[in-house]
């Protein structure tokens, strides 16, 4: 474990592109051709069916079978592990929960790695630590095939729609092989440089995320106590330099906006968990890179605190709520 | 004292607009009459003379005499004290660096109120606590006058061309009479609904402001370490949920935008002190309507902690050089 | 209300010992003559009891019948104003609940200063802003009288047994005269320097508190969760650099200690709203003095927060079950 | 890796004591046997002496040869790598910088678990991740020997004495093994649980400590700005519920203690990155077990800022100077 763990720290300032030229030579670039999905969840459900619909015969795994049956019942072939998809797809796509489950997919026992054919192109889209994201690398690396690192931003319903953003971290050569996957599910496909680079667009964004959406709650409710009406004055803010995407596109006010979770009683939207996860990441981030986030250390504890206040399944606007309750409630 | 502030503090919750109606009668409304102009500092300087350009004759005030003769110079009659404005012009502005200065220019041994004449429009675009400006007005209208706040945002340059904001709070059916005036030193003049709410506007608009640069500080700085270019996540936040006036208008990493104080070593803009006395301004009335603003609170502390390291001068965006300094300096 | 709240704010800086010495002069010195006591509530009630059994005659007063009735019954004597209070002893003692209420008993138009006797000693139990203290103590000394500001530590309990401590600001001379009454009703009385010293030292004391306590919470709450048993924890705790009252002899966590209100479902002790008002205090004064407190603020904004979530009323050791609640609850 | 890093994560769950009663047998128990002892750093150096003035022969390690040659010189017998150490003594303790250094140190190419003997007790000292010292206590069950962490509070100066505090987690039966041991370098050892709980004690008290220091550093600076003599307030803290260790033990304000690094320009004692080192461990573990820390969250972020603004090396109470320092400076 040490010198794995060892090398995953030194990833951190090395780079993994010395070889990945010679990784594209044997992979099959011909346009449908099979592709890889492993993670058929909430998101990887949708997203492997847009590929579906754009014509790519899909090889797939998930540890929950019915998730497999409902995908296997679109046109999708299911096999019985990581690995087995290794086998029978040289681009593979992967959206799991979290870093460990990521690791397990990729160099577990029944793992991807164990399988994968030279020249492969692997892209995962899970949201889980820029370091790991620079492991997983040098390991596919070593198998003469190549990692990038996609996480996205959008939810379920952009999923859906072929809507999701992608910051894409990888070797700059393949990011067109990605792109042409990648733009079947999402309407942006960023470059955002070396492998991890993507991830760590996704955690700044989510903290700043994060951070515009509990100042816009507090904002607004201190304006609404003060006699303001509020959609006067998520109007004020949205002319003024308190504009933000929380005041402008997701306020979290019930009644200022329509078609936003805080007017459904902040059902569906981006969990207070998911957030609460992503300001996890942010945090280990900051402190391996020992930078100081004072606003992002204090959102990461907000959210917490409201996990455990029953706003976890909430969308994460409900900060507005969890802010609000009177005194005497 | 007791009964005074005793009525300030209820004043937070009562109406001041019962006898508002009856104001209007006597004053003179014909356009070009004289307005009073009293705190001619840096952004009551060229308020001031706007109004001149504009053909207004000024009559004005300053406790500092230099401040005095420059507007003399410019064409306005300088007159001794407040109490001699208010008995020479019956619309007078007020431009003053705190709300103790601003009890002082109304309420003083000679301040406006000692010599008001019935009808007048007292309009203070001072940035105060809330509860003073609802108290100013509630002396100001036995005194038969009417009383409106109506604080900017934008700094010194808006002030010189024009263009800054007014956010007004007061009765509504001055609004027009105040905005005659306010349009002549503003692009924007916005009602904000009664007494107070303009001061509420922009505390609400202004802690919200402090907590997306800092926020965005710490996202740009934490994505660099990260080993993404600064320019590539502007972009990245600014096209995503990240994206807010401190990222996408006034972004505080240098060399990211051009024309902003952070690419002029963060001289000019908006003071780091300023921003500091208006998030004191969001506390204390947070306090008094038992508010929770735990972002706002510290990044309260932030500016206060910039204040005693050396930024108090420069522009508030500076805060991402505060949170970047290296560890080896 | 300029001209005094101007003054109130000079006050800060400037002495009110000046005439100090010619105060004492008129005052009747001999003990057991009538001693005022204006504040009836649940402390002032058995602190006034205390000063009745010590043998003083007392003359009180409260905006409440109920709770001048239940003194009258143990043989005081009622009256109808502060003023009148003012008019029958020239000792007085007050207990109030806010800076408010202070300014309306002493200055207010029934006031005690509106009768005030000549070298009459006015002390001040209430826990209030100190610049209100000073300020009321410029008052007074315009009266030539003697105003004391004696804040407590310790609660309800500590009135009932005597035990209360009392941090004492105001002329040195006349702290002898303040300790011959405080010793009633108070095991310790502490000489704290200059008017509003005492109100100085009970805020930075209870600010300390908060954070300690919840530190605490939050130590005991995490290591539990680590896999320690919660005494053993402690125990470690104070016998090591963690040690901290709130640790070892105000354990916040149920089954810890005995007799403390966590063992007794955080009935009793000193209620959340009570810590959360005198954080607001804190706050206040490390705003005008421009003092950096990150901890002090956020603690503030932590029983802000649980006053809104339904711990009003429970001791303030009950940061330990709001951190703690599960998320599945 | 996976796998690996897979059961570190479920070691967080899993019990090592399984094994651990057949490990005993075939240890040498006969004191004065050689003990290896490896990382001989500013607390290893000392530490490792005193076992040598108990009669203890050692063989001992370290990376930097000059480190290795003052304790050769002393009397211990130096070997070229941990797994050396580990042919020579079935007895080991290690004491090093990192979470990642005890890794390597145990679970690498040459490290302690490739040649140690059956029923060897190894004794980590190391202030690290609990749930890496779990994962060492099952890789070295594996090996038939035993694994305890055993942090330390005190610094060198405890170190040099022989009065550290160690707080040992692992299995109860080798405690006293340990205890015979640890009492050669240390005043106190106390059993604190299963495998980590050491580690996990370590971690809570830190947090707690520096929450009480930056929370005393707050109250001082508060009150000494409101007009209290810094002696006097710290008197008043500690007779009252504000007292802590760290203000009646280790007062940060220069002048109020003898004989505290606040009175010796905050040098020796614990040094700022030490203590930021020891709060990021614990936010690692509150992130893991979704506990929330908003107070320790944050002392971890107002250090972190302390390192970057030139008080790395200071020691940590000089968060006093650190909020201390004024506007004109």
């Amino acid at each position: 474990m040490a010198a794995l763990l060892w090398k995953s720290c030194s990833a951190l300032h090395s780079s993994v592109s010395r070889h990945a030229r010679f990784a594209v030579v044997c992979r099959s670039m011909a346009s449908k051709t099979p592709v890889g999905f492993i993670g058929l969840g909430n998101m990887g459900n949708p997203m492997a069916k847009n590929l579906l619909k754009h014509g790519y015969p899909l090889v797939a795994f998930d540890v929950f079978p019915e998730a497999c049956k409902e995908i296997q019942d679109t046109g999708a072939q299911i096999v019985d592990s990581p690995s087995d998809v290794a086998e029978k797809a040289d681009r593979i796509i992967t959206m799991l929960p979290s870093s460990l489950n990521a690791i397990d997919v990729y160099t577990g026992p029944n793992g991807v790695l164990k399988k994968v054919k030279k020249g492969s192109l692997l892209i995962d889209s899970s949201t889980i630590d820029p370091a790991v994201s620079k492991e997983l690398a040098k390991e596919t690396e070593k198998m003469g095939a190549v990692f990038m690192d996609a996480p996205v931003s959008g939810g379920v319903g952009a999923a859906r729609s072929g809507n999701l953003t992608f910051m894409v971290g990888g070797v700059e050569q393949e990011f067109d092989a990605a792109k042409e996957l990648l733009s079947c599910m999402g309407a942006n496909v960023v470059y955002c440089g070396e492998v991890g680079t993507g991830q760590a667009a996704k955690i700044c964004n989510n903290m700043l995320l994060a951070i515009g959406m509990i100042g816009t709650a507090e904002a607004m409710n201190l304006g609404i106590r003060l006699g303001l009406d509020p959609k006067l004055l998520a109007k004020i803010l949205n002319m003024s330099s308190g504009r933000c995407w929380s005041s402008d596109t997701y306020n979290p006010v019930p009644g200022v906006m329509e078609g936003v979770p805080s007017s459904n009683n902040y059902q569906g939207g981006f969990g207070t968990t998911l957030m609460t996860k992503d300001l996890g990441l942010a945090q280990d981030s900051a402190t391996k890179t020992k930078t100081p986030t004072p606003l992002g250390s204090l959102s990461h504890q907000v959210y917490r605190l409201m996990c455990s206040k029953g706003y976890a399944q909430k969308d994460f606007s409900s900060v507005f709520q969890f802010l609000r309750e009177e005194e005497n409630l």
